[in-house]
């Protein structure tokens, strides 16, 4: 059982735009058009054991990344973010004061982006076990020129990764995974910057070998990655760089001169857009010589 | 702990309407507003082992149900779903069999009701044990005069109700909690047909006692049922039609002619809206010459 495999069984009838639903499943966020408004949802979850260590982790930082992944997918639009929801499933064990801090941060980290928490749904494991699930629905609204979707690279492009890679579960459990900021400023300067030289965006969730291979897929393109230009987190080597995910950075494709920082935060060109033969692999790590599959050393999902 | 007080706590700070969020959460759906457009949103979660039994229920009527339970909160507010997310957790002993059962369940159910899924998130417990969680998210948009609210009900006012109440988990895990018929035909053209009579509404999910009181509490007034007029399932006595909850019907409040059938659903007078005194219950059954504290007689929540 594969969540990507489920996911599109989901979708298998819903692929198609519609002026309803100008862009369906399949990006960071659909696109719902509701008299002429666009507007872009999506949903996430955080799930103990699953996304964060349980015997570790503050709760505060739990409610923290339940709204910061959601927010990583309006980044990857370069949209504006509207309003957020969420629905808990908590363990019985987890106590009154904990929940509070838990939802006291998902609360404050939604006002912080400008993306107030409207509505909720608690339902509390009496009878049966479970791990905390935390689950976030959320709106934006696109910005500048439209949303930047995953399809739109072209061969001849270069493709771009915000910060650094790899190294974001530290030994104790926290680390960046917990702690990362949103690139939702950077997002909307990159688009307003490049304008219509910004082809396609997403964010790094799975891993960038995972992730720039859905954006290949898409595109209809192969994507050649040069393993010395990947910008790794310290200590990280370039394969963990490449596969470990929670990066929650921005990779995107772009034609032209880009700049070499977004509000301080550096810009890598890592790789290059090619022609697709028929069969060959989405994403490509060329590394002392030798052309490595980089979709095979991804995970295939982040959860456990 | 309790799921309703950790709400309470959460919208603490967020109840005041804005020109962003005109209805702010507390009612069944929340209405924000985009470049001039209203959008009502919500969210809603099935748990197994808390919404329904794992040893006897189908898949595909947990689908259904994840799915029906938010359609029910659009046809409290008398509004035209527009499009659906889900996110999901699975055991992973669940197998891509069953699981493609659930998502093909939920996706035929949304699109039956015009609320088509547009996109999704799914994690498969692997390192941890845990129940299936499905929850869903819902956009919908106002109809005619406008969302119908919880606020309104004004003294003197009949209480109505739309089908029986009571009986709807049947002994076998099965029934009407499974497998009901959300209102939405039924709420507009109640909506259609009162006009600016129809002063208040609510779906029943918790129970008629405890749902009557949120529309009570809301509306500043008190609720006083009949016993003998509450509608009840076949079998069903009085006291379980008003405690059990999961009924997924409505109950509104109105002045004037009121029909007596929607699309063929009884719909039948049970109350009156009075003047609430300090200190006094919200919602209030007259049996036998008595007056008794409904809001004591139903669930807390229906979360075990």
């Amino acid at each position: 059982m594969n969540e990507l495999e489920l996911l599109k069984h989901i979708y298998a009838t819903a692929t198609a735009p519609s002026a309803e639903v100008p862009i369906p499943p399949g990006d960071d966020m659909a696109m719902v058009s509701v008299g002429g408004r666009s507007i872009l949802v999506a949903i996430d979850q955080v799930v103990a054991g699953c996304h964060y260590d349980e015997a570790v982790t503050p709760l505060s930082l739990v409610g923290r990344k339940a709204i910061t992944r959601c927010l990583s997918d309006v980044a990857a639009m370069a949209a504006r973010p509207l309003v957020s929801l969420v629905a808990a499933t908590l363990p019985v064990a987890l106590g009154e004061r904990r929940a509070t801090e838990l939802f006291d941060a998902v609360r404050e980290t939604a006002e912080h982006y400008d993306c107030p928490l409207i509505g909720g749904d608690i339902a509390i494991y009496r009878q049966v076990a479970g791990p905390l699930v935390c689950s976030v629905a959320i709106m934006a609204e696109p910005t500048g020129l439209g949303p930047i979707r995953r399809a739109g690279a072209r061969v001849g492009d270069r493709v771009y990764v915000t910060g650094v890679l790899g190294g974001t579960r530290a030994d104790d459990g926290l680390g960046h995974h917990l702690l990362f900021e949103p690139r939702l400023a950077e997002a909307r300067l990159l688009a307003e910057t490049l304008g219509q030289r910004l082809h396609a965006m997403i964010d790094l969730s799975d891993g960038l070998g995972r992730d720039a291979s859905h954006l290949a897929e898409r595109s209809g393109v192969q994507i050649v990655f040069d393993a010395e230009r990947i910008p790794c987190r310290s200590g990280a080597p370039w394969r963990q760089a490449l596969s470990e995910g929670e990066d929650y950075e921005l990779c995107f494709v772009a034609t032209g001169e880009v700049p070499s920082t977004l509000e301080g935060i550096p810009v890598t060109a890592a790789g290059e857009v090619c022609r697709r033969e028929p069969g060959a692999p989405l994403v490509v790590v060329r590394s002392g010589g030798r052309n490595l599959d980089a979709t095979e050393l991804g995970w295939e999902h982040r959860s456990p």
